[in-house]
């Protein structure tokens, strides 16, 4: 077996997941983002990928296999050729047809069933694959967990009617429920938003982690988990004081909320913020400005402010200061939402029930005091914009949420009509009638979720492989190489270890025992059976990866306790 | 289950294994030379890549998993980034970096060996992997024999020396005869080019097939096989007769060697023909123009010529007429070896011992009788560019060959240090000395072989795969849908198959029977068990897709009949 540690990982490798892949060789990084699987890491990668196909088959889904070259025509039928921007890798062929690496297969999907179903005696169904996919992430990092090539278990399922669709999606999520639990996840499934998918719920499932790129929150009374960009946050109950006469105040050098507030005697809550953006088209030109607007002590949730624009999240930037000022005219730093032109207004649904805030005045170093919304501006959109703070009341029951951190590992999308429609995909019901097919999309990130993983089990040795995904189950190490008395029971052991179906590594390297010990920790193999100075006696040491002690035991003790431990836990691991 | 049986193969289906895979559903076309597999044709690729699995594990090779994606750069420390033309798929991510989609992993391979092999004591090695290949095929055809998205085996042996290579490469020759045989191919191991790969042995292993892309001419007195591509043709016997001396003579119109050799009463094989070359250089730009020169009756082998030339295929085109005229003297129609300029000559091994042949004149309308290598002309190169035809004398025995076609489904390569010297691979040997690690290289084209299964194994009513890779073993045909004692009976068979382990299908769909015949004869499945009318004598219609006729039986029978069969075959066909 080949086989290359690493005393020390690359500078790259910040978080434990990313660390130890590498360090344990499992993984290996061939370009920014793009990384190769060695022998031990393939085989857990492969464990994932057979513990979601049982899961999936369970649930009468059927594996498919479609291509990653995918071509440009179907996403232009969609509409996501543009939406998708520059985190979708493009790429022409010999006769300069466009074509994609597919991010994901919603259209390839819609236009098999668009021509293999008619009749609603076809529905349902879900066809799904364990596939590569593709994407120019802007920032490729943490190894496995934002790659530009990685394996995903995609399906989609097609239905006759919402209900279908209801409890297509409820399979699915018990099917994902059971592949993260079965992978020793310990996880949350969480409302999310459906962002470019399209559709209408969607839940995320997050394996906790405090390195997780994605952000939510939890509510530990109701039980309601949300992520961040999705998390509805309650309006300050709306205030009945009478609207004062609005007051234009000199207030020099006051171009933050903090300055002004300060500078007024203030708190940040009596304040008004706002935010710039430039909208492009799809030629890549300034299509619009967008100026958002909310009260000073809040944030911007930028996801719930694109899903309001109905644009591309990579259409929207930070406006540039001297042409949004000509254009619309406001004055950066003092921007208010009274006398501006040329630009949509958003604001937040918290601001019309706020009386006398202080707002800017744009004109330089001036602001605006008792500005209310009615009287002196109105909105294109009125709409909840704030990001969910740690402590906010939850949303559902009133008590306050928890901040969490996650890996998406999985998400599940109800789609509903939009790809059916777009792309034509219809049915005929019992009284050919043609309806759209109902569609809902499921993503599993596989090579992620091996990532997240061992982001959960790891210690300072190296990883602690759940025995479900573990690359092997057992590990039997020689510590005298070339002792007669230890490589004969080893050798022993090992085979009786295969014989009864477990997957065992016989470590005979002629290396220094210390070594093949660091080795046998870094790759987190759930059982090491040691085969030392007792082996004429037939004794051998006997250690779980997950605990601290070796025990002494009789080499047939050792081989029952390793292929019990296998038996209970092959599966996934036991309650804990 | 989804299915989606079609009447008519699409207008573009030209071949058996293309019509068939197509008709039966099982693959789908996306894009030109781009197909996905339906359940029923994912199934049988899972089940070819499971066989080739098995036989690179039994052959101690182990199974990693690279990406798809290669940066530019490994790709121009081996030179190839230029060699390979067209036919590489590129890309560039969104930094302008320049990537390919690998059409073959010989590049990261070695980069893998390079950094983390250090010692002797690590080789041999031989590491694999299946994986989706690119290939931007300037004609894909014959659905998934020629396509550019593909599934492929590649294995990469790496060994201290050409003795450990010469092992390596005989263990995969035997894994290649284990697959294909378990695939039940009737295939040939041909001696063959090494084209692009570079090294100086290679064995491709054809799927005999009438359609077949590949040319090869086998000799039944000696079991020699080699592609056409790669046969040495043996030169004429020296001819005695003295020179005669040169003679200019007129020779209207005779553009052709069939016109001149009339015209002046000749045979063809008294007469010397040309061919004219432009050489491209990695710039696009011409770089030199080539002419080669072989007796008339015999035809240019261009693999031989591109070989000579030591330049890629694609860099080599016919040239322009009046730009060669102009630049090295020829006339085109009329060119001869004498008198040429500012072009390289190559001229076949067998003319140099051939007297008194006529040849161009280089002017129009004239032709020189009795030209005479040495005296008259020579060449900087002289090596053999002969095609091999159907009845030439075996190159080992001298009797005569026979030409075949086939299906090129396995290409093995002994590559030597090219890689390894050109990437810098190298290893410490016992004394501490450096060498560069030999390598050796392995494909199995998987989604090939499946089609080459196919386009062996059909008749006028569909496929008929062999157990090994069957998409299911048993079909088990309810003949009157809704029928109590057939069902019943039925799903007893189906479940008994079950519970032995065989794969089977239920087909249970409200169809006519002839429906659901005709799908199981074109699906292909090696046992139907059909339940119709004797259903409640528990009598049921046994049939093996290979045979033409039906027995009936009762049902214990027939189910021990098809756990006998599947038993005997699921590792592969019997002897036949």
């Amino acid at each position: 077996m080949h086989i290359n540690t690493l005393r020390e990982a690359p500078a790259e490798a910040e978080i434990p997941s990313h660390v130890w892949l590498l360090r344990s060789g499992m993984i290996r990084r061939l370009a920014s983002g793009v990384y190769g699987f060695m022998p031990l890491g393939y085989r857990s990668v492969r464990k994932i990928e057979e513990i979601v196909r049982q899961e999936m088959d369970a649930k009468g889904a059927q594996e498919i296999h479609m291509s990653a070259i995918q071509p440009a025509e179907l996403w232009k039928e969609s509409g996501r050729w543009f939406v998708m921007g520059p985190e979708m890798w493009r790429l022409k062929d010999r006769r300069e047809r466009e074509f994609c690496l597919g991010p994901t297969h919603e259209e390839i999907f819609t236009d098999i069933v668009k021509n293999e179903v008619s009749s609603y005696r076809q529905l349902p169904m879900n066809l799904y694959q364990i596939q590569t996919k593709y994407r120019d992430e802007a920032r490729p990092r943490f190894g496995l967990m934002r790659a530009r090539e990685f394996v995903m278990k995609d399906a989609y399922s097609f239905d006759r009617d919402r209900e279908g669709l209801d409890r297509s999606y409820e399979a699915m999520f018990d099917a994902y429920m059971r592949v993260f639990a079965r992978c020793g996840l310990r996880f949350r499934a969480v409302e999310a938003d459906s962002g470019t998918m399209g559709g209408n719920a969607s839940h995320e499932f997050q394996a906790l982690a405090e390195n997780g790129e994605s952000e939510m929150v939890c509510c530990e009374a109701c039980g309601m988990a949300v992520t961040t960009e999705r998390a509805r946050v309650a309006d300050a109950p709306a205030e009945t004081e009478a609207a004062l006469p609005a007051e234009t105040v000199y207030t020099p050098g006051t171009k933050t909320i903090e300055d002004v507030a300060a500078y007024l005697g203030l708190t940040r809550d009596r304040t008004m913020k706002a935010l710039l953006f430039a909208v492009s088209g799809e030629d890549g030109a300034l299509s619009e400005y967008v100026i958002a607007f909310l009260r000073g002590d809040r944030e911007l949730n930028m996801t719930k402010l694109i899903n309001c624009l109905g644009v591309p999240e990579h259409a929207v930037a930070f406006a540039d200061e001297a042409s949004v000022e000509a254009e619309t005219g406001c004055v950066c730093g003092f921007t208010g939402p009274m006398g501006l032109r040329g630009c949509r207004v958003v604001v937040d649904s918290e601001l019309p029930g706020q009386r006398n805030l202080c707002a800017g005045a744009n004109k330089a170093d001036h602001h605006i005091k008792n500005v209310n919304y009615g009287r002196d501006y109105t909105a294109e959109h009125i709409t909840d914009l704030k990001l969910i703070r740690d402590g906010d009341p939850c949303p559902a029951c009133g008590a306050p949420l928890k901040a969490a951190r996650g890996v998406e590992v999985g998400q599940i999308y109800k789609l509903g009509t939009k790809y059916s429609e777009s792309m034509g995909a219809y049915y005929k019901d019992e009284n050919m009638q043609d309806r759209a097919i109902v569609m809902g999309s499921y993503g599993i990130g596989v090579t992620r979720t091996l990532a997240a993983v061992v982001e959960q089990n790891h210690d300072d040795d190296g990883i602690l492989w759940p025995v479900s995904v573990a690359p092997y189950h057992v590990i039997v190490t020689i510590v005298k190489h070339g002792d007669a008395a230890q490589t004969a029971l080893a050798e022993r052991i090992y085979a009786a270890l295969l014989d009864a179906g477990a997957e065992a590594l016989l470590d005979d390297r002629d290396e220094r025992a210390g070594v093949k010990f660091k080795d046998a920790d870094l790759f987190g193999i759930p059982v090491r059976i040691t085969v030392g100075k007792k082996a004429a006696d037939g004794i051998v040491e006997y250690r779980l990866r997950r605990e601290k002690e070796a025990v002494e035991k009789s080499s047939d003790d050792a081989v029952a306790d390793a292929l019990r431990l296998i038996e209970a836990e092959r599966f996934g691991p036991a309650e804990r």
